[in-house]
């Protein structure tokens, strides 16, 4: 993957191992590439790969050991030989030793078996990589901050090779990127940006007037982010300064810089984000959600054309790539279009993509070349590397709002959901890399005759102290497994052809529990690897019935029935209430024999839900054997609630 | 340490470990008790503690191991031994051990010997903690995310625990506490705090007017913290609820909650959160900093009268408890009398202190039984556990400080800095737990019907995700050392103790370079572990000239030296100007033997700075030689400079 950064040490020692192109003599079918098997790369289900794991991991820590004693080695040391005889000493020992016992039972007892192949299908949650883990615990050993250069020379340098591989995963060829501590802080993030540089336009306005003089107060407040730059690339440093100062930091017109739309599903993330910002609740608006949980397009454009009839102006807008109850994609290349349309009328917003859970999945559309494909050539593409064995494709419409990405203003990704890097790690993308400097707390120019590349990270983020360690992780993935078909793209695939393959399964479960015929109902296909769905039997005449029923399968199934070593399914499960579906969900719940008027009267629909990332059920015998102990499990749960 | 918390599984088994009582047998000087010796926690300027750190890691990861392989051992695996002979599976190891190598040269080529005795003073960095670090390993297996119960059932309660930790540590009695990203984030959490509550009684002007109808504008603009959470606490659920709604996260009043109040040296993290918070820096006022780097009381109290006698309200304060930049800790007694006062005037403002750094320093007040002790028993106590054997105290002024911190609102503290856990860990701490529903999502009721304690934590902290492996690092760090004087007590006052010694050293310094003697001039006695000091040769006549020294000696002892592994002093510089200092540095530049005329002229000065976390100095021959080799280096570098 090219990237922008100077500093790429090894690079070149580190392309893709590819097999030679596929052939067709014989006529034979092509066989898929010989890519990298991900299975390799984690610790194992059941720590199968647990040998390479712990001699990786001496090794690393025998390389750092000899780096401490080594670095002048004729000084005084510490701690003598006569110093670790003390009783003091032992007894620090020992003390060490019982909350090292203590953490390991506790952690024993309490902690979830992501790792399992087909028992846990939950939270967006799985094992994760062991370079990430290694890396990890290895970088730590140095304890770098990515605060500044000077405290991790090492990792800066490797979070500056993540960032740019983030703007070339969602096509920002001037774009930049870092991480940060979770998904909501990088919304947070997004927002900053985009209050910042929506305020900008009226800071010019009341200092530098006549830079902006031809312009309304209208026009001012919907000037593009790309017009907002180059206004400010004319400014002297000076000038510079003093339009920042002027600007939405200094507090003032932050309820003039207009709405902020949201789904109606509402992460809670995005509401706390408006609050903590300061634009507030009051300027959020809503849009609906179509019967496929993604924004609904039409709503939309009626509000936006509402909000341009009565002149209010739109501070922006997020949509998402992966929302976290349905895993929907959203149609953001209907987004851009409506906003092409409304530029056209005078009305431009901010569009933040947030792309928390679903972001890595664009690596499923490069090919090896780095190249973002056609979604003619997109079926081949993924035959040749032997994605989506059973058939699956991607659709267009997901292809296409997941191309559509490269032209909002800012993304946020996770790397601790489908990064399948340890927590915590969010991550951040911008698609030009000055809107930066109207966030930052240093001038441009400073840096000019200050450090070198890369930069001084912790005057663009919003955090400050940040673990060099996470950026090693991230780092250590990507450098394993390429943002391509080759490499993220075929471990998503696997999730996410187990995901369409389980819905098939649950739309045929039956279950005869006692006199009682009770079926599964899975949600509408799935657009990434989430799979909702309710169990019903087929007596029950209403939704309270069945909401009922599912929340106590769920409390059987999940940390709440006890101890979950011996949970031989964990799942978890979601609402969706009229509060925030308003009433998306009635195509679904007629699909399990109830009228609108049922969906009416009970307001909310509780699903279960299972994130599917599991690396290993491509085959058919797992998937076969963990389908088969997960309709045992359910049989199981089903006749206990169902005869109490 | 008692805790709040109800599900401290083992905290009876994990007493500290004590001598017995201090006897006056035979008229001897008491034997300090035998504390742990802390320096058996680190892995050790020259891994001396290897041994035990591979011994502990390898048996921890072995437990996971058995972990996985024992969960549901009947089950199919995921990776067969056939699957592991594929080469496409042996090519990804292959990747995974050259990105290991890349990675570990990298970290190698590019890391700064924190762990050094003797040879890194600069940034707050030491080597940290054995048991965190093999804690975060640990725990990162299973890779809990303590944003939710479900994810995390052992972090979380570990997380309660560090949390009600921080809370008797400030002796916040009816308090609570949490992790967080780091410091800058734990500050933002603080403002929203302040930023909320004060809110609230305006909200209650506009949905429930007959609840505050006896009060002006300017009596629910100056209501305490207590005075709020007192009326919330008569309201009914769905009152509550609305009132919040109308609160700041409504976007409305933010302008007019008043004035936020900091130190001129205003650290950045400040200047960041009040522009994303939304007040904006408009409201920012900057109180100077007197002679010795803390907030001028006098000055203080000038402004706030100022402030009462125009009607302008304040939102808060933020105190420091441990100036980044010079260590000193805020005289908060007095700025708790000031508010004291002005509350019979009828004014009130929230207090935030900022101890990110200084925080865990509150332990050297603690006695073993967990009492904060009284100043006057406060030499007996730290003689009896060998605290600074070479005779430095803690100033009456530093203790009255950091005693007051129990009646301020919101506190920071990084376990990341004095901690000596590895980032990133920051934290909060309230004085009131109920002040957390203020800011939550979710209504208190929720939860009484909901999970049992501990809490869901991601409805009250500002991030959403957080890494589990991070209240495991922390927790095991408290349970290794207390919080009190026998623990981080003990190893706070280790670098204190020294600290004090290197500025008495440099006090002393004379260095003949050719025909021209060159002194060191520290800054005033440390109030903490951070000594900062100039070079000056005496034939300089200029300000300029002594900058352009210390800038260049620093050049020399940093990473923009080359290569760190190679440099045989490390250390960090700030500088003073005027814009963040006014004119405090007179004081010290006059030391220096220029005038008000000089300072006046140039603006700034230049400072090498060392923050000293070492935990190895208190012996006299360790001291002795370090100082000796930093002798040395100072020499070779002041050669290098004033001979070119």
């Amino acid at each position: 993957m090219a990237a922008h950064s100077e500093d790429l040490v090894a690079a070149a020692t580190l392309d893709p191992i590819r097999a030679a192109p596929p052939t067709q003599a014989n006529g034979h079918e092509e066989p898929p590439a010989k890519d990298l098997d991900y299975r390799a790369l984690f610790l194992g289900d059941q720590a199968e790969n647990g040998p390479i794991f712990k001699e990786l991991l001496s090794q690393l820590v025998d390389e750092h050991i000899g780096w401490r004693q080594n670095y002048m080695p004729g000084d005084r040391a510490g701690i003598t030989v006569r110093d670790e005889t003390a009783p003091e000493y032992g007894a620090a020992q020992v003390r060490m030793r019982e909350v090292m016992t203590e953490l390991s039972q506790r952690l024993r007892s309490g902690s979830v078996p992501w790792n399992s192949a087909g028992r846990y299908w939950g939270h967006m949650n799985a094992e994760t990589l062991m370079p990430s883990i290694l890396a990890y615990s290895f970088a730590m050993l140095w304890n770098p901050n990515n605060v500044a250069l000077e405290s991790s020379m090492a990792t800066s340098k490797m979070e500056a090779e993540v960032g740019d591989d983030f703007a070339k995963l969602f096509g920002f060829d001037e774009g930049w990127g870092h991480l940060s501590a979770d998904g909501s802080i990088a919304n947070l993030e997004g927002i900053w940006y985009a209050r910042s540089l929506k305020s900008i336009p009226l800071a010019l306005a009341a200092t530098l007037p006549e830079a902006v003089e031809d312009k309304t107060e209208w026009e001012l407040l919907n000037m593009s982010v790309e017009e907002i730059l180059n206004k400010l690339a004319e400014l002297t440093p000076e000038q510079y300064d003093l339009v920042k100062a002027a600007s939405s930091r200094s507090g003032k017109n932050l309820n003039r810089l207009g709405k902020w739309i949201v789904p109606e599903t509402k992460h809670y993330s995005w509401v706390k984000a408006l609050d903590i910002i300061g634009v507030g609740l009051d300027q959020m608006i809503a849009i609906p959600v179509s019967e496929n949980y993604r924004m609904d397009i039409q709503a939309l454009t009626a509000t936006v054309e509402e909000l341009a009839r009565t002149k209010t102006p739109i501070l922006g807008l997020v949509t998402v790539v992966g929302t976290t109850e349905e895993g929907a994609v959203d149609q953001v290349d209907q987004i851009i279009a409506l906003r092409e349309r409304m530029k056209n009328e005078g009305l431009y917003f901010y569009i933040h993509c947030d792309a928390a859970y679903g972001g890595y999945g664009r690596s499923l559309f490069f090919d090896t070349d780095g190249r973002f494909v056609d979604y003619d050539e997109l079926a081949e593409l993924h035959h040749s590397h032997g994605l989506f064995p059973h058939g699956v494709t991607v659709p267009e419409d997901v292809y296409n709002g997941y191309r559509a990405i490269s032209q909002v203003e800012s993304v946020t990704i996770d790397p601790h959901k489908m990064g399948y890097v340890p927590y915590a790690a969010g991550g951040i993308a911008i698609r030009l890399k000055e809107m930066r400097n109207v966030i930052s707390y240093f001038a441009p120019y400073v840096f000019e005759k200050g450090t070198n590349a890369p930069d001084m990270l912790g005057a663009f983020t919003l955090e400050g102290s940040r673990a060099g360690a996470t950026a090693a992780s991230v780092w250590a993935a990507h450098r394993c497994l390429p943002l391509d078909v080759s490499g993220y793209g075929r471990l998503i695939a696997s999730g996410m052809s187990t995901a369409h393959r389980f819905r098939d399964f649950l739309a045929d479960l039956t279950f005869a529990i006692g006199d009682t015929i009770v079926r599964a109902y899975p949600l509408h296909n799935p657009d990434f690897n989430m799979v909702d769905w309710v169990f019903k039997a087929d007596n029950m005449t209403s939704l309270t019935e069945v909401n009922a029923l599912n929340e106590k399968v769920y409390d059987l199934s999940s940390y709440l029935a006890g101890h979950e070593y011996n949970n031989i399914f964990i799942t978890s499960h979601t609402t969706f209430s009229t509060s925030d579906y308003g009433n998306s969900p009635v195509g679904f719940i007629k699909t399990l024999g109830f009228d609108e008027a049922e969906w009416e009267s009970v307001k909310s629909v509780t699903l279960l839900r299972a994130s599917i990332l599991d690396p290993y059920l491509s085959s058919n015998e797992l998937f076969n054997y963990y389908t088969t102990a997960i309709k045992a499990a359910f049989s199981e749960r089903l006749t206990e609630v169902l005869s109490s």
